[in-house]
């Protein structure tokens, strides 16, 4: 694991005022294209290098693990590289090529040569009859298989005759490799940001979130931080089991966690609760989301989508939820050739890492609080806190964040059920409670 | 009690796929017709034959409870048996005449034989002012009375002048009638399944009850049961009474229980909570409505209507609810001439007993489990549960299913809880719950 | 503290039967007028007749708390007491002069002589922008300020020259002054009602509090009461403050209590709940107004507004919430030169004040009850309470009360949940278990 070095710290709320979203926006786009055009699977080069691609933005360490590796039910696949893969048709003209895209070739083909029938190859070709123009994205990592994926519309289209298949691939002994990086806080509990970094030549799903992970890192480096933040890039499913084999006694430490996927599109975001469905996280990003000024949507856990299966499955049952934009499966473009980065737009990237910043200020801030001047209200004029002249209809918005937080703060309560009752953004509520610990009206409180 | 004699078994999953809901309906109606004519009450020959015709469909035992008898606050009253009850006008013709329907006669009527003026009658009448064509159903179980229902319209052309009065009937010391039924089932657990039958010529409210619940009994008879089946037949309020007194040392038993009332009639199918609210019975039973596919309705607990209004008394607070059609007092033929068989439909009487057999399913199938692989997900493709190619956006039914049975089921939690959060028919999730049973990742949990 | 003698004791029922609510709002509103022009302020002459003149209605009695007193964070200020204050114009034209309205000065002026600039003058005065016409209410009771209130049309218009001002006050040691009165009942538990009395010529705010309360009391008089009831005239915030550090050890006595203020305006019944939220007052308020028959709202508390600001403080956390009609700072009229007598409408003074009295009967009458014939339903025909002939569709109301009575009353239940949970009004439930009782099916339960 990566160990970035302290320098002199900075305040997260500094951070967040210097963030500029344009630029951010534009370079994370600018990694996505870059990073496109690789042919990424759960294991081989394509994934190597694109983890190296992204040590470029922040210090990830690069782990291998070695195919037979168990991990629970699981064991690590041989690794695959795939040198190319052709089609050609009964006239000799090329119908598919996976070096135009590597969404044409089945992940994880078998290598293959020879003649097929246009019946015979029928099985090992791929499309989606409703949506005819685009190629899908399929892969076949647990069963010995090839295949072509192409539009619909072209497979209707291929002739009877005989097909030259070349599918020219490696299935060896090698190694799964995955990145880790470890932002150390005051604090050993950690909130753990997870990106599935599997996937080819989809822009959206998942090199949106890979990348934004990778500058989330980057721009915590330097922040005086409460909790330990911990990045896994790592495949889908298998990249996360052997990961959460390997760290399964470290495990009690995760305190907050989020699956990152799928935050460059045009759809509003989305949140996908944690397991447990209330847990700290879940209350964070609602929250955040909920003043956020734009629509969003919210929804309860269920045992599908990205790695959130296997961080919530029963035996780990972490407190991990997903903020994506549009969520997995739900916009036409997903797993097909239309998911490039074109639907990635640089300010919804913006957007959606501003999100996770804010969320990431809930956590370090949410403490609970006392009032110690807890019987009647403490004398806030005198104190300079209260305007002089009393009469008014209303209170201006920080004397009633104070009044809030003094109400509230008995010792159970945390600042973010302070926010939540007095619907508040967290923000208002955590400078009222920083004015107030000056003024030694309120000090942190027993919870942690 | 009659306890019925065990052959070779079969599923209820199997009975239910054979279930024929055309010929069952007809079967129930039939019977319905039959049971119509007859002078039931709370006691009295009319009541003891109805149970004897029940006999045909099921072997239920009966009991005979002496006038005189305990049963908490009440007493079984004297036994009544109505030889005639007739009322001529002041022209000699025949004003009502019980021979043609039992309903012109006031329940419980004391022996009376006399002329009276049309003022002195009066008191004796009973008519519906708001539904002047029906003539009402009435009873004077506890007080001495006597009395002739009729039409508004006939009562309001009553002539002045002097009428003939004669009630024939006797009240001596008898006893009460009530049917039993038990199907012994591998645990102790009783489900009670409860039919008021002292109504005399109304055919919804109670007829449909008596029959579908015999034939619900015949439906179980060979089924391999994990509960205990018992069935009651009994007069409304003092039957109810006579059965819990003498059974109160065995209530314990009963872990689920419904009334069963009005269940042949063209309305929505209605269920009325137990008292406690949200009883393992009240969640199955508006599961299994929630999934009919046809509307439906859910009231609370009130303590008015049937028996529940004593089961679900405070000193017994028995897991009761009510599954109706429409609800007590809640048509305009309810206690009047009105409720014929006619009202009743044969294939309401089935779709109702099929929502009944489906309830059982429930409370038969509804246990917890424990997921035997709970790190992450097994790998269910190399079991053949999940199909071998990735990358599709929706996982299939039955994979979903698998996925959330293995998600929740942590040992806390019981099937009927598990299809509730997938939002999945019960049945779905007890097939996916055996599948993984059968693959060795499942098993059944520590609670009943 | 003052008792009120007990003579002969009435029911509340009676006392509330009885209630003529034309008189009491005539009588209210008179009182309004009389107490309109008297200069209130937290200290002072004005606040000390203001509640001379409550004393013709109920004998609270007057308790003077020294300037310097310290009350928690808080300490009581120098008395004030006005002699005149005018603001003389260039043109030697008055432009504002506190004998015409005591809000045409800022509450808590020192003393002050002097020839000004308008500029210079301009800091001093205190206007409304958005209310042109309408004169504030402004206050500067902790900094030594001085100041004139006008209308924004005159402000505009004033013109540039020598303003002469004459603010003739004293601010000097002198005491703080509350009323108080107490109707003991049989039990030390207290109900505690609160009226802020130091805003001056502003008649829904509070003078229609004032009097409330107070006739509220004069109607309690002589009544045979379960709690102690305890009512305080105090002015706001530093009042409220003094009170309770000076009772401080007696707070755990206060069960249920209530602010009352803003009672006589033409809006709707408004119940601000107290901190906990689910109080037995917060309850048994919503009960009320659930069943006025009239459009009301309730919302949850906020640490704003009225002395519950102190009661609720974390420190306190009394069970109180806020009864008004529309509430603070809603109506345009609020603080404002319009908030007159004419604002207050004495049939929504009475109107409220029923609502107080009922209030008070779901409080005194909200006991917990046990069934003593709690299996299966007693058969209450024989002993009348039930109509002797069946089959009715529905029972009569008071037959439902009693069901509902026997049927929830197992000793865990309060009569308010009853009520609530049947959607029954208090008094009919209340009614039904007096019968019940008195038939000796029903007994007060161990809860208080």
């Amino acid at each position: 694991m990566s160990v970035l070095l302290a320098g002199p710290r900075v305040r997260l709320r500094e951070r967040l005022s210097s963030f500029d979203a344009q630029a951010a926006g534009a370079e994370m786009h600018a990694l996505v294209r870059e990073l496109y055009p690789l042919c990424r699977s759960i294991t081989g080069d394509g994934l190597r290098r694109s983890l190296r691609l992204l040590q470029r933005v922040a210090p990830l360490r690069l782990h291998e693990v070695p195919s037979g590796t168990q991990a629970f039910d699981w064991t690590v696949p041989r690794e695959w590289n795939l040198h190319g893969a052709r089609l050609v048709g009964p006239d000799g003209a090329v119908v598919v090529d996976a070096a135009r895209s590597n969404l044409h070739v089945l992940g994880y083909s078998v290598p293959f040569q020879g003649t097929l029938s246009l019946e015979e190859l029928q099985p090992h070709l791929h499309s989606l009859p409703d949506r005819p123009t685009l190629v899908p994205y399929r892969t076949s990592y647990y069963r010995d298989d090839w295949g072509f994926c192409l539009s619909h519309e072209q497979r209707e289209a291929l002739m009877p005759g005989e097909y030259q298949v070349c599918v020219s691939s490696t299935l060896a002994p090698g190694s799964l490799t995955y990145g880790e990086l470890l932002l150390p806080g005051s604090s050993e509990s950690e909130v753990f940001l997870s990106a599935h970094c599997c996937h080819p030549s989809l822009a959206n799903d998942n090199l949106s979130g890979m990348v934004l992970a990778a500058t989330l890192a980057r721009l915590l480096e330097g922040v005086a931080l409460r909790y330990t933040y911990r990045f896994l890039f790592a495949p889908g499913t298998i990249g996360a089991l052997v990961w959460l084999a390997s760290h399964e006694e470290q495990l009690g430490r995760i305190a907050h966690g989020l699956v990152v996927a799928c935050v460059g599109d045009s759809g509003q975001l989305t949140y996908k609760r944690s397991r447990r469905g209330a847990a700290e996280i879940d209350r964070a990003v609602e929250h955040v989301l909920a003043h956020s000024g734009q629509p969003y949507s919210v929804r309860d856990f269920a045992p599908y989508g990205y790695d959130e299966r296997q961080y919530c499955s029963p035996g780990f049952d972490l407190p991990m939820g997903s903020l994506t934009r549009t969520p997995y499966a739900e916009y036409p473009e997903y797993h097909t050739s239309a998911d490039t980065p074109e639907l990635v737009r640089p300010d919804r990237l913006a957007d959606s890492l501003l999100r996770y910043l804010e969320v990431i200020e809930v956590l370090e801030g949410n403490r609970s609080y006392v009032n110690l001047s807890p019987k009647g209200e403490p004398q806030l004029g005198r104190r300079g806190l209260y305007e002089p002249v009393g009469g008014h209809s209303h209170a201006a918005a920080s004397q009633m964040a104070m009044l809030w937080v003094l109400n509230l703060c008995d010792g159970t309560r945390s600042l973010l059920d302070v926010a939540e009752r007095a619907k508040l953004p967290f923000r208002e509520v955590a400078v009222a409670a920083e004015a107030l610990c000056a003024a030694s009206l309120l000090a942190v409180g027993p919870r942690p």
